[in-house]
């Protein structure tokens, strides 16, 4: 257990308790956010032709002057593919992004030449490779198209879809559970009694956990249940990754929070940290589960999430 | 129609035809990072009554030294009313965040008071006011909570829980439909011909507009669809705010979605724009929908939706 240790320290213990949770395959269309959990490879070049990075003509072979006369023998549509190669001194009409005809060697950008007759000149010397965009420019195959860990980008889904990936396999998001231990609190649906309060800590972490990334699971309060405290959070532990108690953990009022998890058989992980708002809280581990306590004080209980249970979403996230 | 605009004025241009979506309920627990379409004001004051900001012990007077002696009462919990109004000589033990007693003029910190058969005396000068925090400090009834048109924090979301809001009502988002033109672009889940490519910008532009907080709601190829190409996108338009259509915006190429936008009645805003890459690309207004064509080469398809598409996405939240 962490004594009187900074936030700091406290917060590489935590990540030491962190496991990478498994991961789940979903549609690309909603992996957009989301961290990959494998390596993809491409399975083929791309483009997976060479292809003609301007409008213009595709040339077979430099003229002996590098500005020669060409036969235009027709025009490639986009995804149509040449029934013939070219041969030295034709030219075939061709369009950004479309195929090159076999033995197309250079391609002429449309506003350099000039035709006449089914011929054309090119104002421009010619060279192999001229405005060609070979196969494999962006991807090789074999080549990387997404690491493990990274966070999916909307280029990353395009380049998915590019490669004829429906599915792709991302971190399962942390199930968040929060407690409120506050006796005087009430859920913030209910009307208070004099001297109760609101629960505004359950929709406030519940926000914040999604923000991160997490699944806020559930937000219950103690003020309204007829089943022993612990009965409850043993019940929110079966589903949650995390378990977030707010209020009851100061020493004064019996430290209800701290009792909660050695009842639970929970390890201690740290206690009481010298940060204002907020020194109240401490976490323990359970199973790789891990129990949090903030404060009641919604500021200090923000404070408290943002320090110790933000970092450790993002981290069992990948 | 604008013509030889630069970008910033084509984007003004757009703006000018962006509505305001209307707004619909949510529950807040689902709110953070919509757009609130609602002022929300504070029916009460929050907090509802004097509380102690320290755990101590309030006192009804100062004393003539202002370091008096006084008898101790008892002690409240949290969230309990005391019986009984605090009088002149009389201290009661309060915590954080609890309710004052009836009378009650300043607390003493416990770290500061020293006690001996029920009764403290103060270690340091007692003020009227001290260690109290007054109803009303963090919002007095009738205060704005939130602004219409203002993006909804976790904060926020906590304030409304505060307030026993269970709902609060956002921009409807702007619901997207996604058209490629390009006939030799087969869908993304499709194995393509020779010749054939598979649609990127699709799904990258669905996860672009849920980056900006749109509803995707359909992604089309007209590369296998057996009705009219006019038919798909007017079917689109039946429930998008917004079709985006990639694809045949170059004049060599017969400008499909120009022709197409003219045949569904809609007025073109703006045509071809001085940006590299994606100057091929133009918009138009039919119904107060709009209609944007965007390059079908991946990079410029995503600088045309940067440029052009997004800011309207948001503008229409609000």
């Amino acid at each position: 257990m962490l004594v009187d240790a900074s936030w700091e320290e406290v917060q590489t213990g935590l990540l030491k308790h962190s496991r990478l949770l498994a991961g789940e395959s979903i549609s690309i269309l909603e992996a957009a956010g989301r961290v990959s959990s494998e390596d993809l490879i491409a399975d083929s070049d791309l483009p997976a032709c060479n292809q003609s990075a301007v409008d213009g003509y595709a040339v077979a072979d430099e003229s002996p002057t590098g500005k020669g006369q060409y036969y235009i023998t027709g025009h490639l549509d986009l995804g149509e593919i040449s029934p013939l190669a070219l041969k030295p001194g034709q030219a075939m009409g061709v369009l950004t992004g479309g195929n090159l005809p076999l033995g197309g060697r250079a391609v002429v950008p449309h506003e350099k030449v000039e035709i006449q007759n089914h011929y054309l000149r090119s104002r421009e010397v010619i060279k192999p490779g001229n405005n060609i965009k070979p196969a494999g420019e962006d991807y090789v195959k074999g080549s990387q198209l997404l690491s493990r860990g990274s966070v999916l980008t909307p280029g990353d889904i395009g380049l998915l879809a590019a490669y004829g990936k429906t599915s792709v396999t991302v971190s399962r998001k942390p199930r968040v559970a929060v407690l409120c231990l506050s006796k005087h609190v009430v859920p913030w649906q209910s009307l208070p009694e004099p001297g109760q309060i609101r629960d505004s800590n359950g929709p406030l972490l519940s926000a914040l956990v999604l923000q991160d990334g997490g699944l806020p699971i559930s937000i219950k309060n103690v003020s309204k249940t007829e089943t022993s405290v612990k009965t409850v959070a043993a019940e929110l532990l079966e589903q949650a990754d995390i378990l977030i108690m707010t209020g009851g953990t100061y020493a004064e009022g019996g430290n209800e929070a701290r009792r909660l998890m050695e009842q639970l058989g929970a390890e201690i992980i740290y206690w009481d940290v010298p940060v204002q708002p907020g020194s109240h809280t401490g976490a323990s581990v359970r199973n790789s589960q891990l129990l949090f306590a903030l404060s009641g004080n919604p500021a200090a209980c923000a404070v408290g999430y943002q320090l110790f249970v933000a970092p450790v979403l993002r981290a069992m996230q990948g």
